[in-house]
């Protein structure tokens, strides 16, 4: 548990590496010692997938694995993915949290290294501001309040005494911070200001919660910018958003359609909404994947955030401007899209540059009848390929686990999602080569041990640059322009998301949702096998627009709306 | 306010800077604009310094600082410098609460990565565990509980609608987390499980508040570990105990005594507990550092995390065996210490190690009589003698904002804390040199530009030394052995803390505490400027012992008592 189940490098007890001393006359006996403690470590591993083992022995037939499909059952299959794979537990104290485990942290934090160093080029720099926000700053903003209000969690006790004012959890902290940013700001020198902290929000959902997707705490990033002109706050609005992508696409090897929402889908309060939407090809349901907001001037002026205009003109009665704000967020939620996305019957797979172990090397050949020299040596060589490998770079671990088939070892490692396996035998070392198969596609090859670093390297770009490859073509080929309201619901049932014509009014788009919702004798079967029957909603309008719109002739395509249509916009079932 | 007061590099606007395309023709004009950008910057910076600017143009008579002396009032000095140097801003909308702004974060932030890096290679892993806790969980430990119960936030709210049952924000999570040790811990393999997560818990404490110190939320590292046996958690105590002290006397110059702490102080619920312990000079009181502690079997118990003994014997009954656990806790309070030791009567001094610009260079002797020729020319060496120092690794920038004195920006800089400041003028120029002041000792000097690298490094290593030396030196002077009780109270009234033989008994404590508490009539005069008369308590039982405890002879130091003495124990006033 404590190492998440990679098996622990044996640099530190010195069985399989020659120390500085010199080999150690009791290697040997060392070596037996390590494979009884790695024999320890299997049982334990094997009982985290709930496998039974009997005397440290198992049989492969007592492999289970993830027992549901991802093709029959999508919300069984995912659910035993993020826990067999030890990413999540569920915190059965309290409904609707989740407990994010090391394999989950990890990728976690790689994200938020890689999106730190490029906010802090944007000379973005960190704070920390309190969780609670009083009942007062709340009503200065009765938009955004009135989006979040049902899901405040309310403090209203300290130890047996109430409190005189009851305190809410934040759910978002503009309301924490902008009385501050009103203290701060009081010349147009002072802009831009731009602050963003790493912290956990709490949104007490009433609706059905799912590990990262949707949760009453996630971890998160909400970055808080003022500037003194709209121009200069979207330009930031876009270079924060295209990191959002980066983080999909460069990380996650996930495409997204980066747009704008619609004026029902924006940011409670905001001015504008620019988005990154995903595509879930299990279920053929959007997802939001992270969100980048122009506020406008909305929140300054309900919080007084002014500076004097440098640009005033002397006939100007007031001269004082109030400065334009963004604010941007991304949160934990990218990591259930990543599985859901790559994941397989097998479990999880994990994109090499968000992978802890990125290749694991298993030993395969090596029986009753392998004398102890023999399995020294070669064990040896072992530590070796793992050297070689971590001066390239390259995250690997090497698995001696006693008692437990090379197969037995092989699922394991595929259902932690381990990108590449690399197995050696005593014929590869007569062969001087290193035998390989891929997580994502299984295919398998032989690396001569002369160039196994590059070759390795090499290989884990590939297999980063194939599955994005692969996710891109699927949403593309499921992101359907649609010109006939006729085959709207087909194109949604067939697992797509549409882009249509659309006229952007709010009222039109809460008709195109109950106009697309399956009547219950269109869903019958079993549950969990069915295409959801929900309406869709808009999800953006793309950056990237398709030709064909003639503005004042091409018409809304909902047949009960009379309007122009303005764009192409992206709808789909979503979460 | 976004550049945290550090004058940003020019590096971007080109002005300074000789590109790959030669000198630019028009630098001079860029110079000037960068000047009255500079300008602007200089007028934000005097504002955040309260000191009125008129036309961009100010006085050094304005410049006002810190107000109070630290010998004279050290909490309104405190005060002023957190704020002044823009560590900190109070919370108005709940009391108790503080934002950390980013001079604060970049220094927990070094802190985080030299601690993050130390557990790594411990093995121990990142977790987060969700911020909130049942009452059902709670009452699994009742020693634990009563010892928080008092300070819990407690939601009872979501939206508009009560929850069935309540739920408190963690006031540290081992009520949240060994639930899940219970389940993920079954075997004897499973062990160690060493998790850490970084996140913040709320403590609504009733006692007064102070920036960093006491807080009712504060950023903080929770680690909790579950072992085989009391030797191996015993062992990992002082590991990460050893880390805490590394953090305060290598990052932070600031020196700690180890020890353990007294029954008394222990933690709720713990088996024992050891602890850094630091010194305030100005007061004279402790201050406990970092806390690490044995929780024995006490926990697991409570919880019921427990495995099959491996050394169990056959005679053996129950051959299950309760893990033996770990907690260990390192808050933002460091920051406020480190403010607290180093700081004099001009602000702010950093250590260098933790000091996010450790290296100001600014121009003098450049005035209007100045031609902008030999201006920019000036002004081109100082970009130079950046890039030289960046090289080197040394964080410096610097201040060519115009309409300030050299003397006024000396005074912002010190303010701020900068370590080093790097003067250079047509006269430094001349004789390729760099005059230097140290903020710590005031001392200057002249360094070779030819060496400056060299230098500058070598006497931020320096300054970071002394600082540590001459903190060290001023704890060791003021932690006084007292073999008569005659002698305590006069000892702490200088500011001491004391180390005397004592019973470890915690009625003995209470006594003692009593004993030593001031008088009303003991303590007139300005409430400012007086020792505090709050009675003495323990701090820790230090692990250096001195001699002269001889067991059953050496009696207890309270007058009160009649008890042996057991050890050393130290005492003092504290926060």
């Amino acid at each position: 548990m404590a190492d998440n189940g990679t098996v622990k490098s044996t640099s530190d007890s010195g069985a399989h590496t020659n120390t500085a001393e010199g080999p150690s006359k009791s290697a040997l006996k060392k070596a037996e010692k390590q494979a009884k403690m790695a024999s320890d470590k299997a049982a334990k591993a094997a009982k985290q997938a709930s496998v039974a083992v009997v005397g440290g022995k198992k049989a492969d037939s007592e492999l289970t694995g993830i027992t549901s499909k991802k093709a029959e059952n999508f919300p069984d299959w995912y659910q035993q993915v993020v826990l067999k794979a030890e990413m999540i537990e569920y915190y059965n104290e309290i409904s609707g949290f989740f407990i994010l485990r090391p394999a989950s942290m990890y990728i976690w934090n790689v994200i938020r290294k890689w999106f730190q160093e490029r906010i802090e080029a944007m000379d973005v720099e960190e704070a920390s501001f309190p969780m609670f926000l009083s009942a007062k700053s709340l009503e200065k903003e009765k938009d955004h309040v009135e989006g979040f209000a049902p899901e405040l969690a309310w403090v209203t006790k300290a130890g047996d005494k109430d409190l005189e004012v009851p305190v809410a959890v934040r759910p978002t902290s503009e309301a924490v911070m902008y009385p501050y940013y009103s203290k701060w700001i009081r010349s147009h020198r002072d802009l831009p200001l731009k602050l963003n902290q790493w912290n956990s929000v709490v949104r007490w959902e009433a609706k059905q919660t799912t590990p990262f997707l949707r949760a009453r705490e996630f971890l998160w990033q909400e970055g808080h910018t003022a500037h003194l002109t709209e121009q200069l706050a979207g330009k930031e609005v876009l270079e924060i958003l295209e990191l959002y992508a980066g983080v999909y696409e460069e990380l996650l090897a996930v495409p997204v359609v980066r747009g704008k929402k619609t004026e029902k889908e924006k940011f409670a309060g905001g001015y504008y909404t620019t988005t990154v939407e995903g595509y879930i090809p299990s279920n053929g349901r959007g997802i939001q994947g992270a969100t980048s907001h122009c506020l406008g001037q909305n929140f300054s002026k309900m919080f007084d955030i002014k500076v004097e205009n440098p640009d005033a003109k002397p006939e100007d009665v007031d001269k004082h401007v109030n400065v334009w704000q963004n604010s941007w967020g991304l949160s934990t939620r990218v990591i259930g899209v990543m599985v859901m996305i790559h994941g397989d019957d097998q479990g999880l797979v994990l994109p090499p540059r968000i992978a802890k172990l990125q290749a694991i090397i298993i030993p395969v050949g090596i029986n009753k009848n392998t004398s102890p020299e023999d399995k020294k040596t070669h064990y040896d060589t072992l530590q070796k390929l793992k050297d070689t490998l971590k001066k390239a770079g390259v995250r690997s671990d090497y698995d001696i686990r006693d008692g437990y088939t090379p197969a037995w070892k092989f699922n394991d490692w595929e259902l932690k999602g381990v990108p590449l396996r690399l197995e050696f035998g005593p014929k590869d070392a007569a062969a001087s080569a290193v035998s390989y198969a891929r997580r994502d596609t299984g295919s398998k090859g032989t690396f001569p041990i002369a160039s196994l670093a590059i070759d390795v390297s090499a290989l884990l770009e590939t297999i980063q640059k194939n599955m994005y490859e692969k996710a891109e073509a699927s949403f593309r080929s499921h992101r359907i322009i649609v010109k006939e309201w006729s085959e709207v619901v087909p194109a949604l049932d067939s697992k797509n998301v549409v882009l249509i014509p659309h006229c952007l009014e709010e009222k039109c788009e809460d008709k195109i949702k109950v106009l697309t919702t399956g009547k219950p004798d269109e869903t019958a079967g079993p549950a969990e096998a069915k295409v959801p029957s929900m309406g869709m909603k808009s999800l953006c309008i793309p950056f990237e627009q398709p030709e064909g719109i003639e503005l004042g002739k091409t018409k809304c395509l909902n047949p009960e709306c009379s309007a122009d249509a303005k764009e192409w916009c992206m709808f789909g079932r979503s979460y």
